[in-house]
Parts: structure tokens; sequence; C-alpha cells
């Protein structure tokens, strides 16, 4: 298998790598003068669309109208902006979040299905929707090739740095290009509370098998990461594909699929990856591995115990090699367990095995790993076969100063 | 009904105020010099027994000896040691903690089933069992009604000061008395994880009743504050009855038992409450109360994701009155909900109505109640007539500086 390529220009072009997409990212007036808060993709033609949203039940009026118009499956634009997430605002948010979706329609010419919006920001406040209607002229005027980086800056909220990934792999003997662009998640940055992720591809694929794709590559990435468990309202990943790049359909089950899936998947986690390291907040970023499962929900469920354990994320921060804390993460996961079969390895060195501690020399050892940015713990729950992982960061002051003075 | 009194000699006394009860707290060697590490309780006469203990698959060796003892339902002291939790310790760590229990036993010539032990610290270390065991004549000739206080100190681990409670109330005609005390939760204190709360009382009254008695109260008080989720390995509370106040026996589904009962539930909020306010993390105490819900376990499910979200916990500390971090929570509490029907108010102020903010107005107003020190956080879930309540505190700094910082 030929080895997938990151183009030279990525940072740069983002989620306009792919042929035939443009973006723009604007100030409309959300936020403080200055900063960027409204972002425009547009394809050159329309194409299939995959969603994945939050699965909290109090739903943001934009997740709202995109799961309407996902069901036709057919994208041309996405829409998004920062510095309002137009959440808990009842039947104003939702005709204010569609008055943009049309808006932008009429101007593209397209069904209003075709459009895709978003938003990130404060809860609690209706959409100034004018300030948008008002801004798409300006985007539209701005489109362009190279407007993936504004694009991405304009959907940050409290994000250090714009995040944007794009690769490259031959199928059926076409290039094929993913770009995509996210912004942090209510892990790091959960002042806003919000993971967003939009990418945009050149191949040309079934609404079907980009559905699947896109679903097992967020399980893989964005709901790896999701580890504070304040799910946002807001929470959305969608794939535009446009088909430009004149592949063969691809079709679910086939080999082309696979290799699309490895594409996005790879995407996916490089964009979840970048949210976990961006952040004043963070100092670690650990993967959680959890074997010996009976099942996958099991070893998963033991994996984001352990992951949300605000013991165990302070234990990360102040590099002190708790083990213990551990431990009582995986016994309250609500699990069976044997604890005679339990192991536990941090970087790779045994500290835990038959349940029980290996003893000072050990605990020196694991203090180690403990100092490094990144590192793995490893559970074996000595059960079954089954396996999950997970990432997740330390609890830091920088956490509290920023979640605490946020809004006031 | 006669209100029930709090002697003036409660705070001295604690444990050892009802009738037959002695106690004393020493250093044996487990934390530094002249810190206390060991307590013991010990009645005149053996009686009924009741025990709650941690949900927690990984469980402590002394949890697995109470356990045992707990079905004989006969007790006649209580063995607690401080600065090892003898936790993840194996084959070794049960062996030592039996020893500790034959050693008493002997000493006080009763069967070994009559002694109850507990352990909070360090995870992972078996327990100097030659110090404990070198500390039990100490105690026992230390054993006084004044030993109340030191009991009480000597369980303590990052707690900043003693926890205990007398309460009295008169049943079939005789002053009956309940005595108490308590160490940190993990909440609070999570360096150890632990909350450890004793009882004892000079009430005559069934095992059976007893059991419900402390499970009912528990439920009401503990398992309400309980709310980082991150169950101890050795979470124990038990209650010790001697009958020397010779009233009645009480049973269950009488008067009396119903006055028991509420004598005992409050002595375990005022401790459970003292948990929560013990501790320099700690600069709010917030009650959540959940009503409208369709069952008392959603109702439940409800409280403890607001009260366990680092974002609202974040929230508190910072005063900042960010209520859509509440409504998020809510969301994602993993019950139906119709977002509609959802009411919040803090502090007694409306902030949401019909799932909808009420505006600018409504924020300032919730911003004051955002600067007391304990308020309450109401969700009123409009869907069916079940409630429940949870205290939680704030995510500090010092939380955070605390936790990352107690090993190393």
């Amino acid at each position: 298998m030929k080895t997938k390529k990151r183009p030279a220009s990525a940072p740069r072009r983002g989620i306009t790598a792919p042929q035939g997409f443009r973006a723009a990212g604007i100030h409309c007036g959300i936020k403080k003068p200055g900063l960027l808060d409204l972002a425009l993709v547009v394809s050159a033609q329309s194409g299939p669309i995959a969603g994945v949203f939050t699965n909290n039940q109090v739903v943001a009026a934009p997740v709202i109208v995109d799961r309407l118009h996902l069901r036709k499956g057919v994208g041309r634009a996405m829409l998004i902006n920062s510095g309002n997430a137009n959440a808990c605002t009842g039947a104003k948010g939702l005709a204010a979040a569609q008055k943009t979706a049309t808006s932008l329609a009429k101007q593209l010419r397209v069904p209003t299905e075709q459009i895709f919006i978003g938003s990130t920001g404060i809860i609690g406040r209706v959409l100034p929707v004018d300030r948008i209607v008002k801004g798409i002229p300006q985007l539209l005027m701005q489109l362009s090739e190279h407007g993936g980086l504004d694009a991405a800056t304009a959907i940050m909220t409290t994000d250090l740095r714009p995040k944007s990934i794009v690769l490259q792999d031959t199928i059926g003997s076409r290039l094929i290009t993913i770009g995509g662009m996210a912004k942090g998640s209510g892990m790091i940055h959960p002042n806003m509370a919000t993971m967003l992720g939009y990418f945009t591809t050149d191949a040309s694929i079934t609404t079907h098998a980009l559905q699947r794709a896109l679903s097992l590559a967020a399980n893989e990435s964005f709901n790896c990461i999701s580890v504070d468990g304040d799910t946002s309202t807001n929470d959305t990943v969608l794939c535009l594909a446009n088909g430009m790049a004149q592949n063969r359909t691809i079709t679910e089950g086939t080999a082309a699929f696979k290799r699309f899936l490895l594409l996005l998947t790879e995407a996916c986690q490089t964009l979840a990856l970048a949210i976990c390291r961006d952040g004043e907040g963070v100092t670690k970023v650990v993967r959680i591995e959890v074997a010996g499962a009976t099942t996958v929900t099991q070893a998963r469920q033991v994996a984001q115990t352990i992951a949300t354990s605000n013991l165990v994320k302070t234990a990360l921060f102040g590099e002190d090699a708790n083990w213990g804390r551990v431990m009582a993460a995986i016994g309250r996961a609500g699990v069976p367990l044997t604890p005679s079969t339990l192991t536990l390895s941090f970087g790779g060195v045994p500290m835990v095995r038959h349940g029980m501690g290996l003893g000072l020399e050990a605990e020196r050892r694991i203090a180690k790993v403990f100092r490094q940015k990144e590192f793995t713990i490893a559970v074996g729950l000595g059960q079954g076969a089954q396996t999950a992982h997970m990432w997740t960061t330390d609890l830091s002051f920088d956490y509290v100063r920023i979640n605490a003075s946020y809004r006031s």
C-alpha cells in the first residue's frame, strides 16, 4: 500500500486542499473587533455529505437544522460561527439558524437542505442573525482555495491555534485528498464545551459509504477524546464529498472503501490529538489502553472511567506516580472484575500483577514515566480478548483558571 | 415530637457520648511522629452492628474482613488506622488485616468476628501490622469516655479538622444517644479518596432494624456527597448499638424505628455536610435539587451528572453564572428529556423556563446567587413527580494543588 502523504501546503490550505473547495473566514461582529467569527466552506458542485452529532439531549438549533438537512444526504456549503452557540434559545434560536441557512442558499442558488450550519460559543443567547446574514456576501467575495486557514481560525473559541489537516492517497488509480479543520473539545477548553470537525474530500463516494466511514472514523478519534463527559449541546463532525477526483465511486465493503476509511480515520485522529495537545491547560496527553475485556463496551467503560477521573488527572499534572488512583478507577468502572487477574503498566513498566502492587522499585521506575509529556497507561483485565483505547489530558491549575473565569 | 438535642459536650465526646462507649487515639508509627494514626472504639458490651461499604470492586483488605464479620451481626470494637489503606495488597494485606483483628479480639477476650477494622491512606503498601499490634495495649490503656476527639483525629488523612456529632432523642420514654465521627471523602480530599463514618448508639435495636436504618440514612447523606465518582477502595460506614439505654428493643416498621431513623439520618447528614465544608480546596457547598422526574433513579442521575461536571464545578469556583453548563449537564445525563419542559433556578431565582434562558436581567440576578457560599441549584424536568438531591462543591486551584502533589 502506498504511503499516505501530507502535501507541503497542508497547514495553509487545510479544508480547501481537495479539488473544488473554497473557503473564507471573516469578522461579522459576534466577537470583539478583529477576531474572525464566521467561516464558510463551499464546494464547486453538490455532493454526498455525512454527519455525526452530539448525544446531548439539549441540542442547539444548528444541530437540529443539520440533522434535518442530512436526511437528503446532499451538501454544497458549510457555514459556521463562533462566539454564540445558539443553544437553549428555543423557537427564536431555531428561526435564526434557519434564516442563516436560507440566506446562504439563496445566494448560492441551491436548495436550503444543501446548507449545513454550525455554532459554538455562549449558551442561551439568540444568534445575532442580522450580522451573519450581512456577513454572507463578504464571505462569498473572499472565497478562495487558500481560505482554509482563515476558516479554521474563524471557528476557534478558546483554542490557542487553528487546527487543520490534509491527507492524500491513491485510490483506484486516482489521487484522493481529504482536508479538515477542527476546534477544541469540552475536555480541553470546556468553556464552550464544543468540539467541531469539518472535512472535505474530492473522492467520489456514495452517501451511505461516506456516512459509514465518518461514523467509524469519529468513533476511533473524536469519541476517544471526549473524556470529561461534558458532551456539548453543539458537537458536530461533518464530511462533504464532491467527487471531483473522478475515481470510481467508492461503495461500502470494497478495498477502496477500506483505504478511504483509513485515510479519513487518520485525518480525524490527527485533529483529535491536536485538540488534546492544544491549550494552556494541558501539560500531558496520555493514552489509556485497556485489554483483556469480555466486551468492547466494557473495555471502553474502564478506559473512560480512568480517563475522566479527576484524581488520575491531577496525579498526571503533578507527575505523581499514584497508581492506586488508577486501580480505584478500574474498580468503580461498573464492569465485573476479578481483582487477582488485573495488570497495570505505565509506559511499558509493570506496576501491578495479580492485582497487587510490585513494590517500591517499580514505583521508582514509573515515577520516571510520569515525567514524560506523553505516555501510555495499559490495563489488563485478564478476562477476555476485547480492547479499547482513549486519550486523556491532565487537570491543571490552568484548567481551573480558564474555566472559572470565562464569562465573568 | 420532642426536639432532638445536641448536648453541650458534643464536639469533645462524639463517638463516646452514648452510654458504655470508650475510645482512644494514638500515634503507632504509620504517620510522621506526633500525628495520631490509630483509633479504637470499644463498647462495654457486645451488640448489633450494621455496615455500608464501598461499591468499588477493588476492595481493600479491611473491607473484606468487615463484610465477613458483619455476617454474625454482633460487634464489640472498631479499630481504625490512617496513613495506609491496605488496598491492592493481596493475600499479604488480608493476613495483616486479620492479624490486627485477632490481636485485639484476644486482648478484649471476644470472638474475632466482633472486631471491625478500617484503614485509610496510601494504596498498595502492606499494612505495618507490627506497629498496629504493638499499639493495641496502649490504646486499651488510654480508652476513655472522653476519647472521642482523639479517635476522630486519628482517622484523619488530609482533613483539616476532626468531625464528630452527638444527637439525642427520647424514644419509648428513654433518652437515646447517637455519637459519630467521620473523615473526608474522595470528593473533597481525594488524596485518600476514602470516606469513613463510625457511629455508636446506646439504643436497643435489632440487627435487622439497625442495618435497615443505616442503609437508608447513608443513602440520604454519605451517598449524596460522593459526587466525584471516585469511590474509594475503602469507603465504610458502621453503626454499633449496645442497648444500654434499656429502651424497648426497636424493630422495623414501628414509630420508634421512624424516630431512630430520623436521628441517625440527621447524624449522617451533619457529618456528610461537615465533610463537604472541610478542606482547603472548598469555597462553595451547593445543593442540587432535581424535581419532576419519572423515577427516583433518573432524578439522581441528573443530580449526579450536574454535581460531577468539572465545568459546573469550575464555574462555581469562579462565581461565573454559567447556567448553560448546567443545561448541558442535564442534557447528557442519559435520562429521556423534553427540553421544552425544563426549568432551572439558582437560589430561588428562575433562569430557564420551557428550556429557554430568561435573558440578561435573570443572568444578573443569578450572578449574585453565585457569590454566596452555599446555595441551591433547582432543576425541574417536568415529566413526573420524583425528586432527588445531592451536594457538590467547587473545583478550585487548591483541589488541583492538593491532589497533584500528595505523594511526591
